[in-house]
């Protein structure tokens, strides 16, 4: 008996490979004993879908297992929409590296066949919330499973704010922007900016200035608890903005406040019983790689 | 006799910090031996202004010395409006840290005055030149003193392009962008991102990636007669844009060329005797702050 | 009443600025209802000691506070001496930064004066215990409160390791070490290194490598539960030592396991009430000083 | 005809691979119309050696082209050595990386020949003099291809010194030494302490800090014909030495001087005719490998 008797399907918008991985895994499903949900844009993809088709919201409601196709930024966007729901969710990478994603297409039959029967593991991922406050008023927000980027919105331009973090002032700086990061953003965008990798099971936060304008700025590493706050200062001339996953935009001005600390919901992110970080660094950060040329013996 | 027999002047519109020193300046040059223009949005600064007033453009046709109230940024913008006039320009720093602005506000009399009489350095600052071409036409371009920055236009967004120099291929990178900088913007946005700081004697370009998705991705520094080119990637979505010294912006799209090469006129940048390079970096980039806490005696 | 009868001081060996602090120190504890035990080696300081002189471990039992005069070299060594005597250590700095030693000479009468009188904070520093294995036996180890470094002995000479976490593979590396850093090591030499900041109450070790071959190293942040195993790989040639706090040091060889994890005792880290660990950032670590240039208005 | 009528044999001392790749090029070249010259460690390695064997300063007297069988470890012995005899230098690959010795082993009959056919490009690469002058007197030194180190001599250990270019005070330092590398030694020990690459045509120095102490610190580019000077502080309490390509070490000591400038003489560094900086960037540096995770449409 598999546990997920209920089984929701995602799939990115796409081209062709795409629809030719929701079709496998349709198939192979198909044959197994569960219950198939479509979500609405994805049973476009299939030739005749005879199965339960709803839109994303009710798959949160109905599924044991969610299946998403697509890249890394495609379970962002499931992780924002459906990680209250407490559904666990696994990706099939159509996409880049797939930290997250990280089944690839032609392993579908064999892994997912292998975790309906019971072998899986599943990676608790701690999510942020951000919420924009105007005067006093909650103007907008949402959550992130990567990070949080406050930044000027155009670039090569430089805002100026203040970060506070528990209420203790930490520093005014001027920059492009800031990255609020979870472990799982880690290995992201603020790893670009020259952050830290964090093992996904730390409890902490990163927060990784952009191009500051101090050379003594550092990526500073606190606990996952730590309530962040970003007031944006009064020299900004532009158009900032808070990007979650760099894919929600929440516009904001001078004297606006973010507060950002720990979503009430993790992603419940399903990996085969196998999958390890530090397999998935060496391979798709390519750690094998090596520079030469001073060895005595050489 | 002074060898500046006509003095431009120039402020940055501003606020009465900027007013003041113009005043001051105007006061101290009008008990010189010298003619002064005045610039026409400087000359509305001054309550009853007895100068000559012209546009920018005529002060570089008119003046044998350029003097900018302002901070580095306003001697950016007279660099690429007036560099080909070759008229030497010197800078009264009312911005920032002042690398290239570095009287300061109380020296006007004693510093301007030693220039007059004679005792001057001019520091030769080679600027960029950049050009856009689209389906093989010149659309747009502009000379830069710091850097020429292509990005995605909006921040945390990804862009792709291809890297040429001398017409050899470097790379293809996916990042937020690219800075092209001479050695006089490598203490500005390129220092920020990372690269190098350069002497200003040093005939050099350099290279620096913008949050690169490749973690090997390093600032790459090549000789200043090089001819870099930038050709904009296919999966680029966003408003990719070229920025010269952050001032100046042309949009650009998927295909377009960048062609990057040294202008064909240096900024005639004049200091007092003593300046000095290095002790500009001492007192500006704080390099005599220290950390601590591991010497075995301590 | 103060909650410290007994009172311990111990001083780094040192200059006439050491002896001075050491002396008004005893004249001020004097006058205080407290007992004090001095140090054998700071005893020696003092022109006539009129207090029970005892060597460092004793101090440990004898004590209800630990004073140290010196910089946080000084109280590196008091930590891994004392920590396990769970006595509170203060530090009165007469070194570089003092990101552990923070009271200034000038302040003793009056910080030392209210922590007499009830008014601290305590700072519960974890720390690291590196144990090294020679065909399974244990040949040596050390605890360490800010780092443990595994090094190539001679500069500019490269090793060759394999780094394992909680019994997983991490990777191959050459380099000329690596270093693994408590949150309170986090300020020192893995900072020089390129680690990230770590707040003091993080419950994370970082691990940074240090001039890696391969360009795609990165400080990795794990939880401080982890159990981390460095080997030491064939082809070393030189004299690879594990250096704790770079004071205390242990050749290895080919083939030897480095065992580190969280050591049984935590440092008691004294503070006066108002500390502030970000505010030792701002001052210590300069975070203030900009850099300019490229602001429109400028 | 070929260019070269006396070709110079030089293996680093080492095991089958080398012996072999030795064997195969002597046959190789006995079969074209070129005069060997074999160095005397060199000919050990061949079972009977029929041709002319001298030592090492010799060849650079005899012949007009010397193949180094090794890696780029053996062609800095070789530069340093030979370079100021002007014989251009071909390398083998049979080390690591091979940025400088770039033909693989299965190579040599097509690529040797070539270049005895006269297909082939010069690459003159500069090189750095380090003289050691303690109280005004010259007492060691030695020429560099890659850099000329300074460092504490122990590692995790700290020294102290002052820096002067062209006779100008730059800074006073203290960290685990300095790195001075030329445009050839960017890619080797200064590429992993986080100096730019730099075009080998460019006539510049960088200078690169290892682990300093100041945040502010960074790599700093200068024009090749710059006198360096590097003053040994008072604090120094270890061994400081001074190393050139990793490989000649000079033991200094509290206010010795290190003087460092271009070499009199430049490598002549011979190339197959296709070598292509950029190329060897992309396969050696691995600039291909991508992060992945934050685009849209992913």
């Amino acid at each position: 008996m598999t546990p997920f008797g209920t089984v929701g399907l995602i799939a990115r918008k796409g081209n062709r490979s795409i629809v030719e991985s929701v079709v496998t895994l349709e198939l192979f499903l198909s044959g197994r004993n569960v219950s198939i949900v479509v979500e609405t844009s994805t049973a476009a993809m299939l030739p005749r879908c005879a199965h339960r088709v709803e839109d994303r919201k009710a798959l949160g409601e109905l599924c044991d297992l969610l299946i998403v196709v697509g890249g890394d930024g495609s379970l962002l966007g499931v992780a924002r929409d459906l990680a209250a729901s407490q559904v666990p969710v696994i990706g099939i990478n159509r996409g880049g590296l797939g930290f997250l994603a990280d089944i690839a297409p032609n392993q579908i039959e064999a892994k997912i066949g292998a975790v309906l029967d019971g072998e899986y593991f599943v990676d608790s991922r701690f999510m942020l919330d951000a919420s924009v406050f105007r005067r006093g008023k909650r103007i907008g927000g949402s959550c992130a499973l990567n990070d949080v980027v406050v930044h000027a919105g155009t670039m090569s331009r430089m805002m100026e704010f203040a970060l506070h973090i528990d209420d203790k002032f930490v520093y005014d700086q001027r920059s492009d922007g800031l990255i609020v990061a979870t472990p799982t953003g880690s290995t992201a965008y603020a790893l670009s900016a020259g952050g830290p990798i964090m093992h996904p099971s730390l409890d902490a936060i990163v927060v990784v200035p952009m191009f500051p304008h101090t050379l003594t700025s550092r990526p500073l590493v606190v606990p996952s608890a730590s309530a962040i706050t970003i007031v944006i200062g009064p020299s900004t001339s532009m158009n900032p903005q808070v990007s979650c996953d760099s894919q929600v935009d929440i516009g904001v001005e001078t004297g606006d406040e973010i507060r950002i600390h720990k979503y009430a919901h993790a992603l419940q992110l399903l990996y085969p019983r196998e999958h390890s970080f530090y397999e998935a660094c060496r391979s798709k950060l390519d750690w094998a790689t090596r520079l030469g040329g001073r060895v005595k013996n050489d």
